[in-house]
């Protein structure tokens, strides 16, 4: 069977550490039981097998092309795809009863799409987006307008989408000028351009939904104005037809990686019969698209740890298999060679990825275990997971993306001159993975969120939560007498990150905001190695637990030794970065407000 | 015109930096004078501007691909750009006059090759495998062979090439198996496989001359029993014409970038008629080939640094041009919206990429300069020069190609999602550059070289003459108030290098030298930057200097601030990283030698 993730990983990562189980006590999640959970990540894999995997390949050779005349040419299989996972539920799994839905949790759900990411991440994208949108539709959107659209994007016959960028903004939604004016039928006419706009247009599909991001006429300016419309590319009449609605498609960029999915620029209204049904009430449109945005966040930063985990996957495999020169104990030419991975630097290479694409993948299950507990809880409980998610959000999100890139370019390394050519995957999945760090907020967006905001919010509570959250792991890994050391280093680093908080907050104290900020994305990596550290320090911990009571019933010994393993060399090889980004954070001078361009010459 | 690369600081660079006059002392040299030297580059520019740069985009669109029947189909402009570069000797031009040179020295020659790397990456490679394999010829070669092979490939009719890779063996020269059997005729008959031969076959030229390693018929196994062979795909025969010499080209690896450079497998003596022609001594072969290796080393180093510079200037223009966003200061959402360039975190981005792509640039001709001092000096003068190049040839390979991409990578973020898109050059950019951490060793070779066989070299010579040499920087830099700080921080890194090296060391001398090695790669990206801040302080106080004197001859007071700026930049946010590698390396704990291999599961 295809290797393109580790099943034993992921059973360990959702049992034995993050405790799926403690979710189905919320009465949301009371139907299921870890068996069926587990069956049901299988029919994930299963189903990867058969239908993406094989096409990972070959949609990279054929990509999405426009076909001129507001057509997106895509692969066959990707019909087969939608409609496949559509019905094992991979697109409404998470919804609830109510809405056609399996009531999944997030942990369950994302870990399938994390099967579906792994084997081939570009068609992974359009469920997730249809996915998004639907929700964002329940979330917000009244009765209509979720009877009409849910349903057939659910069914995998429609697709949703979100169309926030446009030309002249980019990351800047403040500056967003697609206009939508009132008219007496309950309907705006929306007028404008939204570029990027994943899935916006393929052959898979009978109708497209855009999630769009306008502003009625007279509106505030700045992001106080934006509402959220549904804009479907052709609208549902009375007597069920549909009818053209002025939705047309008028490029698709053409991309480094993700080739396989549509990147579309869309431009509504060229004839002024674009209709377009706002959603919830006007001007709180960005707001509710957050809802939609951090999913997608967290989506993001799984998908870059889901591809880094794939790369890792095919650099494992040739590095068990290639022999290839000898120790350097060894003087003999006549002796055979010996595979590579018994070469330091190889082991070196392949630790470093697993270290990243794990440790990530923990960090995302963290996130996705937070969701449920904010969807599962209420009150003071509820609150403080979202503040927990809420902080860790940009940074799932940054650190896959930004250490994925890293990680895919070592599993490039490991394949020597092969690495580089279209006979290995590894090549492949370093050109997908790039486009992580720009998706829904590029790392620099991130890191002015995670330190202007998220670390901001009720004056620093999130942190202080995160701190005692982190304390309860560190409690448990003193417990074993080889693990206390690293838990008395990971203490350290955050007191660190405390010291350095508490150094920049000078500046915000003193009004300097645009100082506050300047090295927001050094912080973010910072952050990210001591939140990494911290994940494997936990999966450490569960696997000394497991040694010393001697239950391998879901894993071997070797895999957990594995475990504490790839912990010591987070701490040795990784986490010592963020102390260097600390120094940095703490220097006195400013570099980065030169105002001679010339300078840059 | 094309700004792809910035021919200020090529003039800053030669003439203030690295004193290119001090070369024209030498005798070899003495015919060349600045002005000269400046019109040579500049006529390189303007080449390169018409003939190349218009032609990277389509290169990488319509890729080398074999034909099916032995040949590769390449793109038409490729053969004028050959003959055309031939025809200003940027093949022959470094070579003596007694073999139809212009005797340049490589300080000149190759900041032209500069401008083709960073013009269009793909077509510099044909240029340079001709010049390395010429050069090769004419070291080793007897008389008739140079006159046979090198005009052709000086006057760009011939492609020269180096075919060392074998399928089975990879990095590892010693498992060689394409045999060379000897006949009464004076040739030798040879049977084997060559891959990742680039430049292999193309339409642009007559006749490809691969200089090969092959095994002797009972010659000794391993590194000491390779012989280096002249096999030219046409042989000359005695009326003048060519024959076909049974080397056949069975395909043309299809890769990730450098998509319009021709990457071959070869098969030579598939019907017992390859003829091959030894040069030099049998067994020496590989002793041969490391002068073109270490010279292509070098070139790979550049070829990386020049791509960065490349990437950085694409970057630089757009941020320069596309306005987004507002301060964070500003509140004001009517207000413009300010040139991204204004944004803090993109300024960072900037001098990042700046401080990589000129730093590399900065150490590739100190190895340059180093070069020419080798090949215009004698006696000690010249021993000394030569161990400071073998020294700092794994590093200049290393540092430009890992960091590199690195700095490609920050060229995308700076155009956000456009980055990713084939509209702008920035990801091809970054695609092309991943080889470079492959070519002529991959970064793990490199470091086993530095710290195996460099540092060692002569009981540890190389690296106290690098000492003493940055010292004399050092004291230059300490005239200057401002600088004295920086000095004194390098002189630090420089110290705790040492004592690294000592802790390492204390590993041989126990004879442990798998653990000596262990970490060789960590102790690469540590001296790299040690390196590279070096570069920098010695480009600062250039800069100081002419600032001191108003001496603005030849470029602006903002230029030489800029150079300060970059410097300090790097200091603060890339040198602490160093320290970060020396805490790995002062680590006891071995983490890469593990046997079980289920542990990477």
């Amino acid at each position: 069977m295809a290797r393109y993730t580790s099943m034993e990983f992921l059973r360990f990562l959702l049992f034995d550490t993050h405790h799926v189980e403690t979710i189905f006590q919320y009465e949301k999640y009371a139907h299921l039981d870890v068996e069926q959970a587990w069956m049901i990540i299988e029919s994930a894999k299963l189903f990867a097998d058969q239908e993406m995997y094989p096409y990972f390949k070959i949609l990279d050779e054929q990509p999405a092309v426009y076909d001129g005349k507001g057509g997106v040419k895509t692969h066959p299989q990707l019909k087969k795809i939608i409609q496949g996972a559509a019905a094992q539920s991979w697109i409404g799994g998470a919804a609830k009863f109510e809405h056609g839905g399996l009531q999944l949790p997030e942990m369950i759900f994302n870990t399938g799409h994390h099967i579906f990411q792994a084997a081939n991440n570009s068609v992974q994208g359009y469920l997730g987006l249809s996915t998004g949108s639907a929700d964002l539709i329940t979330s917000f959107g009244n009765q209509e307008q979720i009877d009409t659209y849910v349903p057939p994007i659910y069914e995998g016959r429609w697709q949703g989408t979100m169309a926030l960028t446009e030309p002249q903004a980019g990351s800047s939604l403040s500056d967003i000028i697609t206009s939508a004016t009132p008219t007496d039928n309950g309907y705006y006419l929306v007028k404008g351009q939204k570029i990027f706009i994943s899935g916006g247009q393929h052959e898979a599909v009978d109708n497209f939904v855009h999630l769009t991001l306008a502003r009625i006429e007279g509106a505030p300016a700045g992001v106080k104005g934006i509402s959220l419309f549904i804009i479907p590319k052709y609208r549902p009449t009375s007597d069920g037809s549909l009818m053209y609605n002025d939705v047309h498609c008028a490029g698709d960029f053409q991309k480094m990686g993700q080739r396989g999915y549509s990147t579309t620029h869309l431009s509504f209204g060229d004839n002024d019969d674009c209709r377009a049904f706002l959603v919830g009430e006007p001007h709180k449109g960005l707001s509710y698209m957050f809802q939609m945005m951090n999913g997608a966040r967290i989506s993001v930063g799984q998908c870059a740890a889901s591809v880094a985990m794939a790369a890792y996957q095919a650099s494992l495999q040739y590095c068990l298999e290639r022999p290839q020169g000898r120790l350097a104990s060894e003087k003999d030419p006549t002796k055979s060679p010996t595979l590579i991975i018994n070469h330091a630097d190889v082991q070196r290479m392949l630790f470093t990825q697993k270290s990243i694409a794990e440790g990530s993948l923990s960090l995302a299950m963290e996130c996705n275990k937070l969701y449920d507990q904010v969807h599962g809880s209420s009150g003071e409980e509820k609150d403080k997971h979202l503040l927990l998610l809420e902080l860790l959000t940009p940074i799932v999100k940054t650190y896959a993306s930004e250490h994925g890139s890293r990680s895919a370019a070592l599993a490039i390394q490991t394949l020597g001159g092969y690495g580089f050519t279209t006979d290995f995957p590894v090549q492949q999945l370093y050109r997908d993975l790039k486009i992580m760090s720009l998706y829904e907020g590029t790392t620099g967006i991130q890191s002015l969120d995670l330190l202007g905001r998220k670390v901001t919010m009720q004056n620093g509570k999130a942190v202080k939560l995160l701190i005692n959250f982190i304390s309860t792991d560190l409690q448990a890994s003193r417990e074993f007498d080889n693990l206390t050391p690293y838990a008395f280093e990971l203490e350290k680093e955050l007191s660190r990150m405390g010291k350095v908080l508490e150094h920049l907050s000078g500046f915000a104290l003193k009004g300097n905001i645009e100082r506050y900020l300047s090295d927001a994305t050094v912080f973010m990596e910072m952050a990210g190695h001591i939140i990494i550290a911290w994940q494997w320090l936990k999966m450490a911990t569960v696997a000394a637990q497991k040694m010393k009571e001697s239950n391998f019933s879901t894993n071997s010994l070797a895999f957990y030794q594995g475990k504490i393993h790839t912990m010591e060399f987070f701490f040795k090889y990784e986490l010592p970065h963020a102390e260097a980004c600390a120094r940095t954070l703490e220097d006195l001078h400013t570099l980065t407000n030169v105002n001679s361009f010339e300078m840059f010459q």
